[in-house]
């Protein structure tokens, strides 16, 4: 008969085996994990991150459903809409200012119109709805997990575990070698170390901010040499090249960033020396968070708010570096940009770091383990070796932290910009199925098998998820407000609209330009150039025309729509805000089985501690009816 | 020797007598409150109640003491205020446009010299600090509960007694009564009371609001009159009057529907038989707050956002009712006008609801009841009867809701409004000093002791303090925004102003409109009232000039300080939350101390538990070494 050692073996052996079969395969994707067995073999932690991982997927499915409609909505109106119309109609023969100095001519409108019909499929009115859906859905999501890490913690027997007692009491051994270290010499003291840790942050920010720009002074200076080429071809593809290129630079650098960052992290983490494990954790979390987030989003955050903002006005553009005007956006509105932004992190990011960082590099690292072994010995060892000592050939553990942060950097995409990007959940939902099935494998045959660790929750997880769902309504509102058309829209509908409609919008948004007025030295070189001389261009912009007493000053208009957007933003927030606590409120956070269940359990080990006592005559210590706590009470009740 | 009754009987008048002594007496209202005897003597609910009250009182002082700097501040900078000086300056001699119809005529800005003077005392840079200051106070004044509810419930040995075992088991008798009824014969289905009570309660709401356009109408029309007869010193007294008469009449009208509204959301709880007694209570609690503080703030609210808002303009006025010009504010804004009401309010709702309702009702009551008994009986009676037989002549314990009511109405005016009245925490402390004591007295000498109900927390109420402090964020970012001049000085300051300070701010606030276009019949009675021809009047909006292409249209001004308005709100509020998340983070909800004794404690009885099992050998039923909850689990582990 086996001992009892070789049954465990046994038994972990086919837990194994099953969890290949029945989890860590592609094929069977729309299935359930088996989570119970997941957290038999890796523990709770592991367990718990698996079941949040599948609730998260789950919950993506109507997030990308609706997201499809609204994306389909788009394509559907796209024929209705009259400004992109509009911009189409070769009759309103529209001549617009060049878009750089001297290089650049004046252009007709009417070129503009593949942008202006591409622009309507993310910016139409199903946009607000669909980001109201998506902050709703954010809280949705959160108050499922909470309920079905309740249902977890009971069917774990985790209910009466305590956090406390694991990581409370245990300093980490590089505290208390710091502590005995400290004492000897006065070194450091923890307040100049946090300032140390402030400092490197927002250095590391103002690295992510000078990168942004500097892709930005790339773009400037390229599409100003591609203007200046002469060659036809090139300039008719100068936009699209410019922008691709620019968003695959900043996908690259976010890559590379995001592994500097990791390190940083850590670094100061380890300097700052926490006294527990836990606080460790949490305070590197906290940190890499902080500096992944804000690689990951300032580029994005600076197409969707800064770019051609800051432009100033045809005859007084506000020029950087010298001589570099800062960059427009296509007529439209950058929300193209954005969304084109948006799709090449998410998806460059999601195959990259998943195929290269998460597949090549593990395998990488095993072929050269397994390369130092000679290779006639491998397969004699391969039948000798025990489970155990073959183990050693795979990869080591190294936490769950990395595939948290890489979910809640998406569940930032996914939220905090999903008013200009309504794929994203759809996205984010096939790289979900993949990554679940992908993480199963790797955690199955890739790594060694981690010692289980108990949790009761997915801790400061939580934190930044609620964090991040509260940035994504404020984040959401100012993109519908300022990014999108929509306010200017509805602002021309309802106040300056003769008929009501949108007809004459393109014209309202479009200021005028005495062409004398330009600085010397930035008049187009081919004035000529559409075959006619030009007396006024256009630009985009809310300004007084030249005849008017305060030419190129901001106009009314411009002050009403503004107002207009900010009270859209207002409304907005408040309204989501709302409407997410009320979802909150409105859905239990223990489901209501198990809330009748603890109740019953605990009224029986009452009544069981009272029946003991009361047989073991107890009575002058402990034997008081009600299960109170043993303590001198400071006092007695009258 | 006593037997134990009598030794009982004994202790009780012995607290009573203490209590009488060191509680319920004005004299030592600087001392804390015995909150151990007082919970001893009437249970943990009446103690958690008075140790709230105490907490509340006692974080008002800070409130109270920075108000009054505030205002002192105000105080001390009236004279270098700018816009107020120009008021009062004689030789700007700007000509105001009539108030009224024909009755009235123009008047010289200077006469409003003292308003805006007054106005300054309320309206400067200070309240913006003060009202951030407040949002802060409300968070900590929530923490800091929270810690002492915490330790109380230590203290009291609570931390393992939970609410769930007193009331959710027990349905009250009236629900039994009506499933039974209703079992014989089906009649209401729960969702047509549900809708019933959200109908009656938007009835009384639409109440209080055709109450406070009365109260307006009544303005409106006295106003007319009084300009109307001759007597000219009634006239120069008119706006006092009208505004002291009108604030009078509100708070009779609130004070007499808030009775009537208390009885509403009683009959319409009972209608809805609540299952059980808890329930019972909240339902009834959120139905009459909603309603008195709908009742207490809608004039407030009308008067902050509403009032001078939808007048019109000169030429072409909004008329309601046939011919009554909607109000106007006095020149320095709705301001000071919000600050008499909301004075008023206060003061009057807390002396007439103290000593009439309080004391005086009560005091009542129990003269009615001695006097059924004969005089002569009376003293004879006095001496043979026992306590518990003399306490029937007290006036039964009605429960601690209209209490707590009170003080939350009155938390929402010291939070919601106090942009507009810095010096609502000293008022909302006076009363406070007075309230305990007063409490303490009717409670000891008043009412019969009540049964003593335990309590862990505040239960809803903590629900409805936290729901008011986040509304208070929004209010007072459009009270700054909307109510006070304060963005319009800035923005004049840093947009129009030659000379970037605010001379030539009152004239930047007016604009021209052109006697000529007065509808007919609508111009002043004696246009020579002034002793000179008028031509052109002033009046305080911002509109174009008569003589500009879009005469009267909302100007470029107003446009652009509507957007700087709602940009501060945008800020205010976004700021102020995450500063006051900020704070909720910093103060850990359980005092340190508490929480390792509390843990301590755990840890022993486990230790204790497992000494016994160890002792007794169970080892086959609950013999694991960890404490887990008896039950047959789904899985047992790996």
């Amino acid at each position: 008969m086996l001992n009892r050692c070789s049954r465990m073996y046994v038994i972990l052996i086919l837990s194994l085996q099953i969890l290949y079969e029945e989890w860590a395969s592609y094929s069977i994707f729309y299935k359930y994990q088996p989570i119970g067995l997941i957290r038999k073999y890796f523990g709770e932690k592991v367990g718990l991150y698996f079941a949040w991982l599948g609730v998260y997927t789950q919950m993506l499915i109507p997030a990308a459903i609706v997201g499809v409609i609204v994306f389909l909505y788009g394509c559907a109106t796209v024929e209705d809409n009259i400004p992109s119309m509009e911009v189409c109609d070769e009759r309103n023969n529209i001549t617009m200012c060049p878009m750089c100095d001297r290089a650049c001519s004046y252009w007709k409108l009417v070129t503009a119109c593949g942008t202006a019909r591409a622009s309507h499929l993310f910016d139409n009115a199903a946009t607000v709805f669909f980001a109201i859906f998506m902050a709703l859905w954010a809280t949705m999501f959160m108050e499922h997990w909470k309920r079905r890490q309740m249902r977890l913690n009971y069917i774990w027997d985790l209910t009466s575990f305590e956090d406390a007692e694991v990581s409370h009491s245990h300093p980490r051994a590089e505290y208390e070698f710091h502590v005995m270290k400290k004492s000897l010499k006065k070194e450091q003291s923890p307040k100049s170390l946090f300032l140390l840790c402030v400092f490197v942050c927002s250095m590391q920010i103002c690295v992510t901010l000078a990168i942004v720009f500097g892709v930005v002074l790339y773009r400037v200076s390229i599409m100003t040499a591609l203007h200046m080429s002469s060659t036809p071809t090139f300039r008719t593809n100068i936009r699209a090249t410019v922008k691709t290129t620019a968003a695959i630079i900043n996908l690259i650098i976010i890559i590379i960033m995001d592994e500097v960052y990791g390190a940083i992290a850590r670094w100061l983490t380890i300097m700052e020396v926490p006294k527990t494990d836990k606080s460790f954790e949490e305070r590197l979390i906290f940190k890499t968070f902080i500096l992944k987030f804000a690689n990951a989003f300032t580029p994005i955050v600076y197409l969707a708010f800064f770019r051609g903002r800051i432009i100033g006005r045809p005859g007084k553009y506000i020029y950087v570096m010298g001589s570099y005007r800062m960059e427009e956006c296509a007529h439209a509105g950058c929300l193209m940009e954005l969304c084109i932004q948006l799709c090449i992190t998410m998806l460059g990011k999601q195959l990259i770091q998943n195929n290269l960082f998460e597949i090549g590099v593990p395998k990488l690292k095993k072929m050269l383990r397994q390369r130092k072994i000679d290779k006639k010995h491998q397969e004699e060892l391969n039948k000798t070796l025990h489970r155990h000592e073959k183990d050693h050939f795979l990869g080591p553990f190294v936490g769950l932290n990395p595939e948290y942060m890489e979910m809640i950097i998406q569940f930032g995409m996914v939220t905090v910009f999903v008013a200009s990007f309504p794929l994203a959940p759809l996205f984010a939902l096939l790289n979900n199925i993949i990554e679940i099935r992908l993480d199963a494998k790797k955690f199955v045959t890739e790594l060694r098998r981690p010692i289980a660790v108990r949790a009761k929750d997915i801790g400061i997880w939580y934190t930044l998820l609620r964090g991040l769902s509260k940035v994504a309504v404020i984040v959401n509102a100012f993109v519908i407000a300022f990014t999108s058309d929509l306010i200017p829209r509805l602002v021309y509908q309802y106040m300056y609209s003769p008929d009501g409609t949108l007809h004459g919008f393109v014209n309202h948004t479009l200021s005028y330009f005495n062409v004398s007025h330009f600085q010397p030295g930035t008049e187009p070189m081919e004035p000529m150039h559409l075959g006619y001389k030009v007396e006024v261009c256009r630009y985009k912009d809310y300004r007084d025309p030249p005849w008017s007493a305060t030419p190129y000053e901001f106009s009314r208009e411009f002050w009403a729509i503004l107002a207009a957007r900010l009270a859209f933003v207002i409304v907005f927030q408040n309204v989501v805000m709302l409407m997410s606590d009320f979802v909150d409120w409105l859905i239990p956070d223990i489901p209501k089985d198990i809330s009748i269940q603890i109740h019953k359990e605990r009224n029986l080990i009452v009544e069981l501690f009272m029946k003991q006592e009361r047989g073991k005559k107890y009575r002058n210590t402990i034997g008081d009816p009600s299960p109170q706590p043993l303590r001198s009470r400071p006092s007695s009740q009258a």
